[in-house]
């Protein structure tokens, strides 16, 4: 019966300023409600998570919809549908949605998406064929408009937006390179994800190393760290280079602005003489084009030609812990809590 | 004869370090060449003078083709010919180009373009019908890409480039800022242009005035000129925005980056949690369009709907004192100088 079910949650217990730490998260347990007409109860078998979430732990300024404080954590999960007063989904229905960093989640369906386990493991909802995927494929097409020949520099480039876009870019013929953090992840992104190098951004010498890995500069910056890579980049962006901006999780944490001098200025000179396009985006912003990403990346799946990488973590309980490593890079692919079975 | 003519010219006679002065120009003249098969004599009759030249007097870093030292400065103009040994060119015809600060130019006729008198003024061919005009038409249809009912904040408002992408603006159901400097300017931009509001840059709230005069926010900047116009309009951009950077008047002179804070990482985030656009570009990026401008801008001024105001200096030897006065803003309406009947 539900009334008499417990979900552990984790709850936002204080803001961080900086870095979030672990006493910025509590995991308490909360009764489930009796389930009404029209809801479910959903098991979480998978929590996704992802830099994004950062920005829910502040007090607006975000476009990440603020979590108050006391208030569960928000994520993508994967559930299994264990009671069920809904007309369209049954008990064993597996479904993806927007929902909590909880065990199990009382839910009226809104949002909620069947899960066909014969595509793919029912993860990659949260992955390859999910938010990160969709993010990827939809901001290098529109965006990045990869070509032929074109050099594209990709941040991150084991994680799950920047593996895809990178392997994405290559079946778009172009000379992709991948920085990443530290030798085993290069390592992957070349031998595993067919990039063409990959550079290891924890190393001091990456600008040299950058210039000599793009002698004809950089014509697509796919942007979803900000940083040193970024200063990295600046420099060697070519004419009409176009700058996907995705994510600037090396400044998720940043507490003010930086010394100077002001790099505004010659910035936007640099977008004006070299005709840069900087766009900012977020996945929900080419929902339009989603079936085609579900299209495309299964396809590509199946077909051998793109792979991805999951790192998963067990239990909810350690999920801060994760985070926390997550926007310092300790993850090594698609970042996943498995809360049950 | 040709060869006993002699040609008055201004020549880049050192670089300038910061603002321009008019010791960094020198007028020299300058005996014609006798006229070979193929080439025209013209006599100049207008010369535009435009920001962008600034880059042309600085050592390397613009995309302006920069002028070396004892060379003519380069520019628009619209001449006479008067001498031809050209198959397609004869005496008496206008014809517009990219030539030379001088009274009178050799030519091969590459990259001449004959002016009809009948659809405009002459002088049209430098301003609403030239390359300001372009700028105009095809970075706010292209960047800006104006919907009903949205807020465009136009810098540099009474310019040959300002007014038409306001005019433009209004066409397209906009409510259109114009930001330009003194009561005057200001009146001529609602007044006689139509703009909705004008305000005065020179007035030091600015960003108040600002704030009030856009309740909705700013959808579109078409950004010309950078500095403290920028600063205001920054805060107020809405999420989607669209920012056209087609000059920077304001930094043109800088002599360094500005002192600190850094702002950059400000406004990637900026970028991406609001999902602008900014892309930079000159007018020959979009080319392919340039008779769609011709005959759009064509009809809309035969039809009253658009207007336009040209600030003329008379003789070449001005021209020095009028670039330097345009770099500070004190133009009103095209610059143009009239370097012969």
């Amino acid at each position: 019966m539900t009334s008499s079910r417990i979900a552990e949650q984790i709850v936002l217990a204080s803001r961080p300023r900086g870095e979030p730490r672990p006493e910025n998260f509590k995991m308490q347990q909360t009764p489930l409600p009796t389930l009404q007409p029209g809801q479910v109860l959903l098991q979480t078998l998978w929590l996704s998570l992802d830099p994004y979430m950062r920005g829910h732990m502040d007090d607006g300024g975000s476009y990440s919809p603020r979590v108050q404080l006391g208030e569960a954590m928000k994520g993508d999960t994967v559930s299994r549908v264990v009671e069920s007063r809904h007309a369209d989904l049954k008990v064993g229905d597996i479904v993806d949605g927007y929902n909590f960093w909880e065990t199990f989640t009382v839910s009226n369906g809104t949002g909620l998406r069947k899960v066909d386990p014969d595509v793919a493991p029912i993860s990659a909802a949260l992955g390859v064929l999910g938010m990160p995927g969709q993010t990827a494929y939809t901001g290098l097409l529109n965006i990045g408009r990869p070509k032929e020949g074109e050099t594209l520099v990709v941040a991150a480039a084991s994680g799950p937006v920047g593996s895809l876009v990178g392997q994405i870019g290559k079946l778009h013929g172009c000379r992709v390179v991948g920085v990443a953090g530290g030798a085993e992840k290069c390592r992957y992104v070349t031998e595993e994800l067919g990039f063409d190098i990959a550079l290891d951004h924890l190393d001091t010498s990456l600008p040299e190393q950058l210039r000599c890995a793009c002698p004809d500069g950089i014509d697509i910056y796919f942007e979803n760290v900000g940083g040193h890579v970024w200063n990295a980049v600046f420099p060697l962006l070519n004419d009409f280079a176009r700058i996907p901006v995705c994510g600037l999780v090396a400044h998720y944490s940043d507490v003010g602005p930086p010394d100077g001098p002001d790099r505004l200025v010659a910035f936007m000179r640099a977008v004006l003489t070299k005709r840069w396009t900087v766009q900012g985006f977020i996945v929900s912003d080419f929902d339009p084009q989603i079936e085609d990403f579900r299209r495309d990346v299964s396809a590509w799946l199946q077909a051998g030609k793109i792979k991805y990488r999951d790192d998963i973590v067990e239990g909810l309980a350690n999920a801060p812990m994760a985070f926390i490593g997550l926007l310092k890079g300790r993850n090594f692919g698609k970042l996943l809590v498995r809360v049950s079975q």
